[in-house]
């Protein structure tokens, strides 16, 4: 299918020509869903036939956003005076029109949907093809894990979500009832930052640790615990992978330790220069009263993300009250340092 | 009555020297409304006398807005330090002070008040008086008819409203479940355009068609009607008559033609740019159960409003999320663009 | 202890080198307080030692405000990753980080608490120290009076609150249910402007007058009363002394006079050119049921400082609707004028 390009992006602001997730697979039901990304006012919205479609959010008619239409097997249908337009963003249909001229159409945006979540392929060039598959998630559909997520609207831009999650340094001031627990913990730990390309590891480890209250809650604990944080950062989201198993009765280097596992899935994508779309989910592996303890997992997770949202918010509207204030860096700054030169390489790399 | 001057319109914003509405006459109670008309901010008042009278709505002495002040016999008292305004805006009493300074005044508006609905003249030249009266309007002192209406502040251009009432064939998709019914019965009617002067008509029958919801809860039709839209555009309003008859019983050209009607009274009067005060009546003339069946055709009508002013005004904003967004026209706009060509005109002629 | 400099106050806005109120005691409870003063984004906090102080409310690090942090006894510690600061503004503590960098600091600003209300010293220069004591208000400490008050955010600037209270006249039409009683003899009163240096004194007597009816619930009188109203302005507040006695039981001229006082206190800060801070307390002398005959006072007062608001924001929205629309000076706005030609003259003064 054909698709009707949309306007080259402006590759100063983000980095182009790359998936970025457009949505949660659970978000896209029987209704079109508005969406800025990447400055781009787009509708998503899922056929009948269940495949998913983007286009540019507005009707060549009258600019009535597509997103206030309705969804047919045919495609999407403009809620003004009915114009029709397929995946592909082409009219199909004017009402009591026999004639369809050739500007009738919409841009139109390539999207893969797989492990439950919607990708969008944005380009510097208008006509620019994807060029890659999207990125693998695998533990959306791993029968040993539960997982659940949500999306959250950010008024700051996006890498101050990056900064707040390439260091976790902060659980022990921000989530200290739920995931944090003891701050020094946090400060004191050995913690390792490596970078691979545009992938950013950091690994922090807290051997013969307290258990925060999240992880007693969720895992039958002896007592304290051999603790791990292992962040991956790639340029459209961030993988997060944290847990504990009982001291001294694994191996903190064994990629396939036992215990109890969290697997955060964190889909960050620009909405405009300054405000943010936040998708996240969180897998973790129940053993006992298995959809109970997921949900608690899950809600304490959310409820983390609440707690992180108030404050990078907070932080962003005081950086616009103070324009031009200094910053100095401390220790836990290597992490997001580290993200933020992957960001601007890319920017400033040629087309 | 001299008046004191308003400062002059810009005439390239919108027509000036004709009359506006102002607003119904059921607005204008016991207390003072604040209106911003065609840019100016202006205060409504009925005197207990019954006049009306039309003020710049800043007090000249510490410009509190006069619409927090109160009504008297003679004039609108200031709520902060009482100075007393007539209908002229000659300032006629100073509390505590003996001479009344040649400065105490404010700005006056022409206004009239005629079958139910208060006129403003707004001129091109601060010191023009009206060249003529405000049109009439006979449905709301009509025996045979029930009216009702409201005022809607709108987030969009004037233009857009206009727009939308000189153009029925969104009924199908807009309103549905009221006064729309069939979709492809509107898109495909006969439809005649046609002007005279600064008025455009628009004739659209559809007869032996099925009646929507609204005409079949007020009318005991026997089954199929033929059906009429006859809109006519004005610059400072629309008029817009619809109905039905049982198929086949009468003349859908013959003016005294009988069944249900609908006259609707749709004054749209700029407030700024970008927004707009949209005042509706709509008269109807049941014929068994008047006042309830009254109440149930102005109550969906309102809906039906409703309905519209959220779809204008996202249109709005969407136009403003595109700017320089290029739309196509099809086989409906004939009517909306000649309305247009009649504003580009006026706003062109010198004043 | 020395103090990190803020960035120099422009003078053109805001008469600087001196007190301004920063907060009435009560305020500062075991959680920060955020303000912007003057332009400056200020955390006020109190320290379980019960000193206070006043930071720039931005954390050097990652410019988290310090008021989403916590005070502890060593100072305030941010809420992000825990930086202390003391009340000097030096950074005292980086967890998980021995070398404390000089650059780790922020402004501070000299702060002064006595008589229940704290004050804050803003500068011209960023270096220079307070060069005097804050005003005393002895009414707060007075064992024959019981005070109450509270604290405002005004949507406008800070002249137009000078102007209200400077100008008592308003009284009898915005609050006449409450301490305003009759507007014409307010109007017709006697009234004496008087100026010194910086201060200026309005003093209005209406001798043989009818009590309004905050003065009736509150005291005894028996009849007709002699009624008085001082005003004193100073550049950070104003001190409002109002009462009366029964009609010819005294000497309105003597400063020892009984019967029924309030005395007002009202510091109005500038947060920005268009915003303010106003804290107000009321003090009353009840000689019987003295707790319910205070509340009654105070709670009335506040009343009239809601009315208050409700006119100057109303007042200062109309001025943005109407720029360079022309005000005229009534008999009334003596006083108010004299306090604006001493803001005028300070602004013009080299600093």
């Amino acid at each position: 299918m054909e698709q009707h390009a949309p306007a080259p992006l402006s590759t100063t602001q983000f980095p182009a020509d790359r998936w970025w997730v457009a949505a949660l697979s659970s978000e896209l039901t029987d209704k079109p869903v508005a969406r800025t990304l990447l400055g781009r006012p787009v509708v998503l919205f899922r056929l009948p036939s269940g495949e998913v479609g983007a286009l540019e959010d507005r009707c060549c008619h009258k600019s009535l956003p597509l997103s206030c239409g309705s969804l047919e097997s045919r495609g999407l249908r403009c809620g003004y005076h009915g114009l029709l337009f397929d995946r592909s963003g082409t009219c199909v249909e004017i009402p009591g029109q026999d004639r369809i001229p050739a500007k009738a159409c919409v841009s139109s945006y390539p999207v893969r949907e797989q492990d439950a979540i919607v990708w969008i392929w944005i380009g510097a060039d208008a006509h620019a093809r994807p060029t890659s598959a999207p990125p693998r998630y695998a533990f959306h559909a791993d029968p040993q894990y539960r997982f659940g997520g949500g999306h959250y609207h950010y008024d700051a831009p996006y890498q101050l979500i990056h900064d707040n999650l390439m260091d976790l340094s902060h659980l022990g001031y921000v989530h200290l009832k739920t995931i944090g627990g003891n701050a020094a913990l946090h400060m004191g730990a050995e913690t390792r930052v490596s970078s691979d390309g545009d992938t950013v590891t950091l690994v922090r480890r807290m051997p013969d640790s307290d258990p925060p209250p999240t992880y007693t809650a969720a895992w039958p604990f002896a007592g304290r615990v051999d603790r791990w944080q292992e962040i991956e950062f790639h340029v459209s989201h961030i993988r997060i992978w944290t847990g504990a198993m009982d001291a001294g009765t694994g191996d903190l280097h064994d990629p396939a330790r036992g215990g109890f596992h969290m697997r955060g899935f964190h889909g960050i994508t620009p909405e405009t220069e300054t405000t943010t779309h936040y998708f996240w989910t969180v897998a973790t592996n129940p053993q006992h009263d298995i959809e109970r303890v997921a949900q608690t997992v899950i809600e304490q997770s959310a409820a983390t993300f609440d707690e992180d949202k108030t404050v990078i918010e907070a932080q962003y509207r005081n950086q616009l009250r103070f324009p031009g204030g200094r910053q100095i860096d401390i220790h836990v700054d290597a992490g997001p340092n580290r993200a933020r030169r992957v960001i601007e390489r890319l920017l400033l790399e040629p087309a």
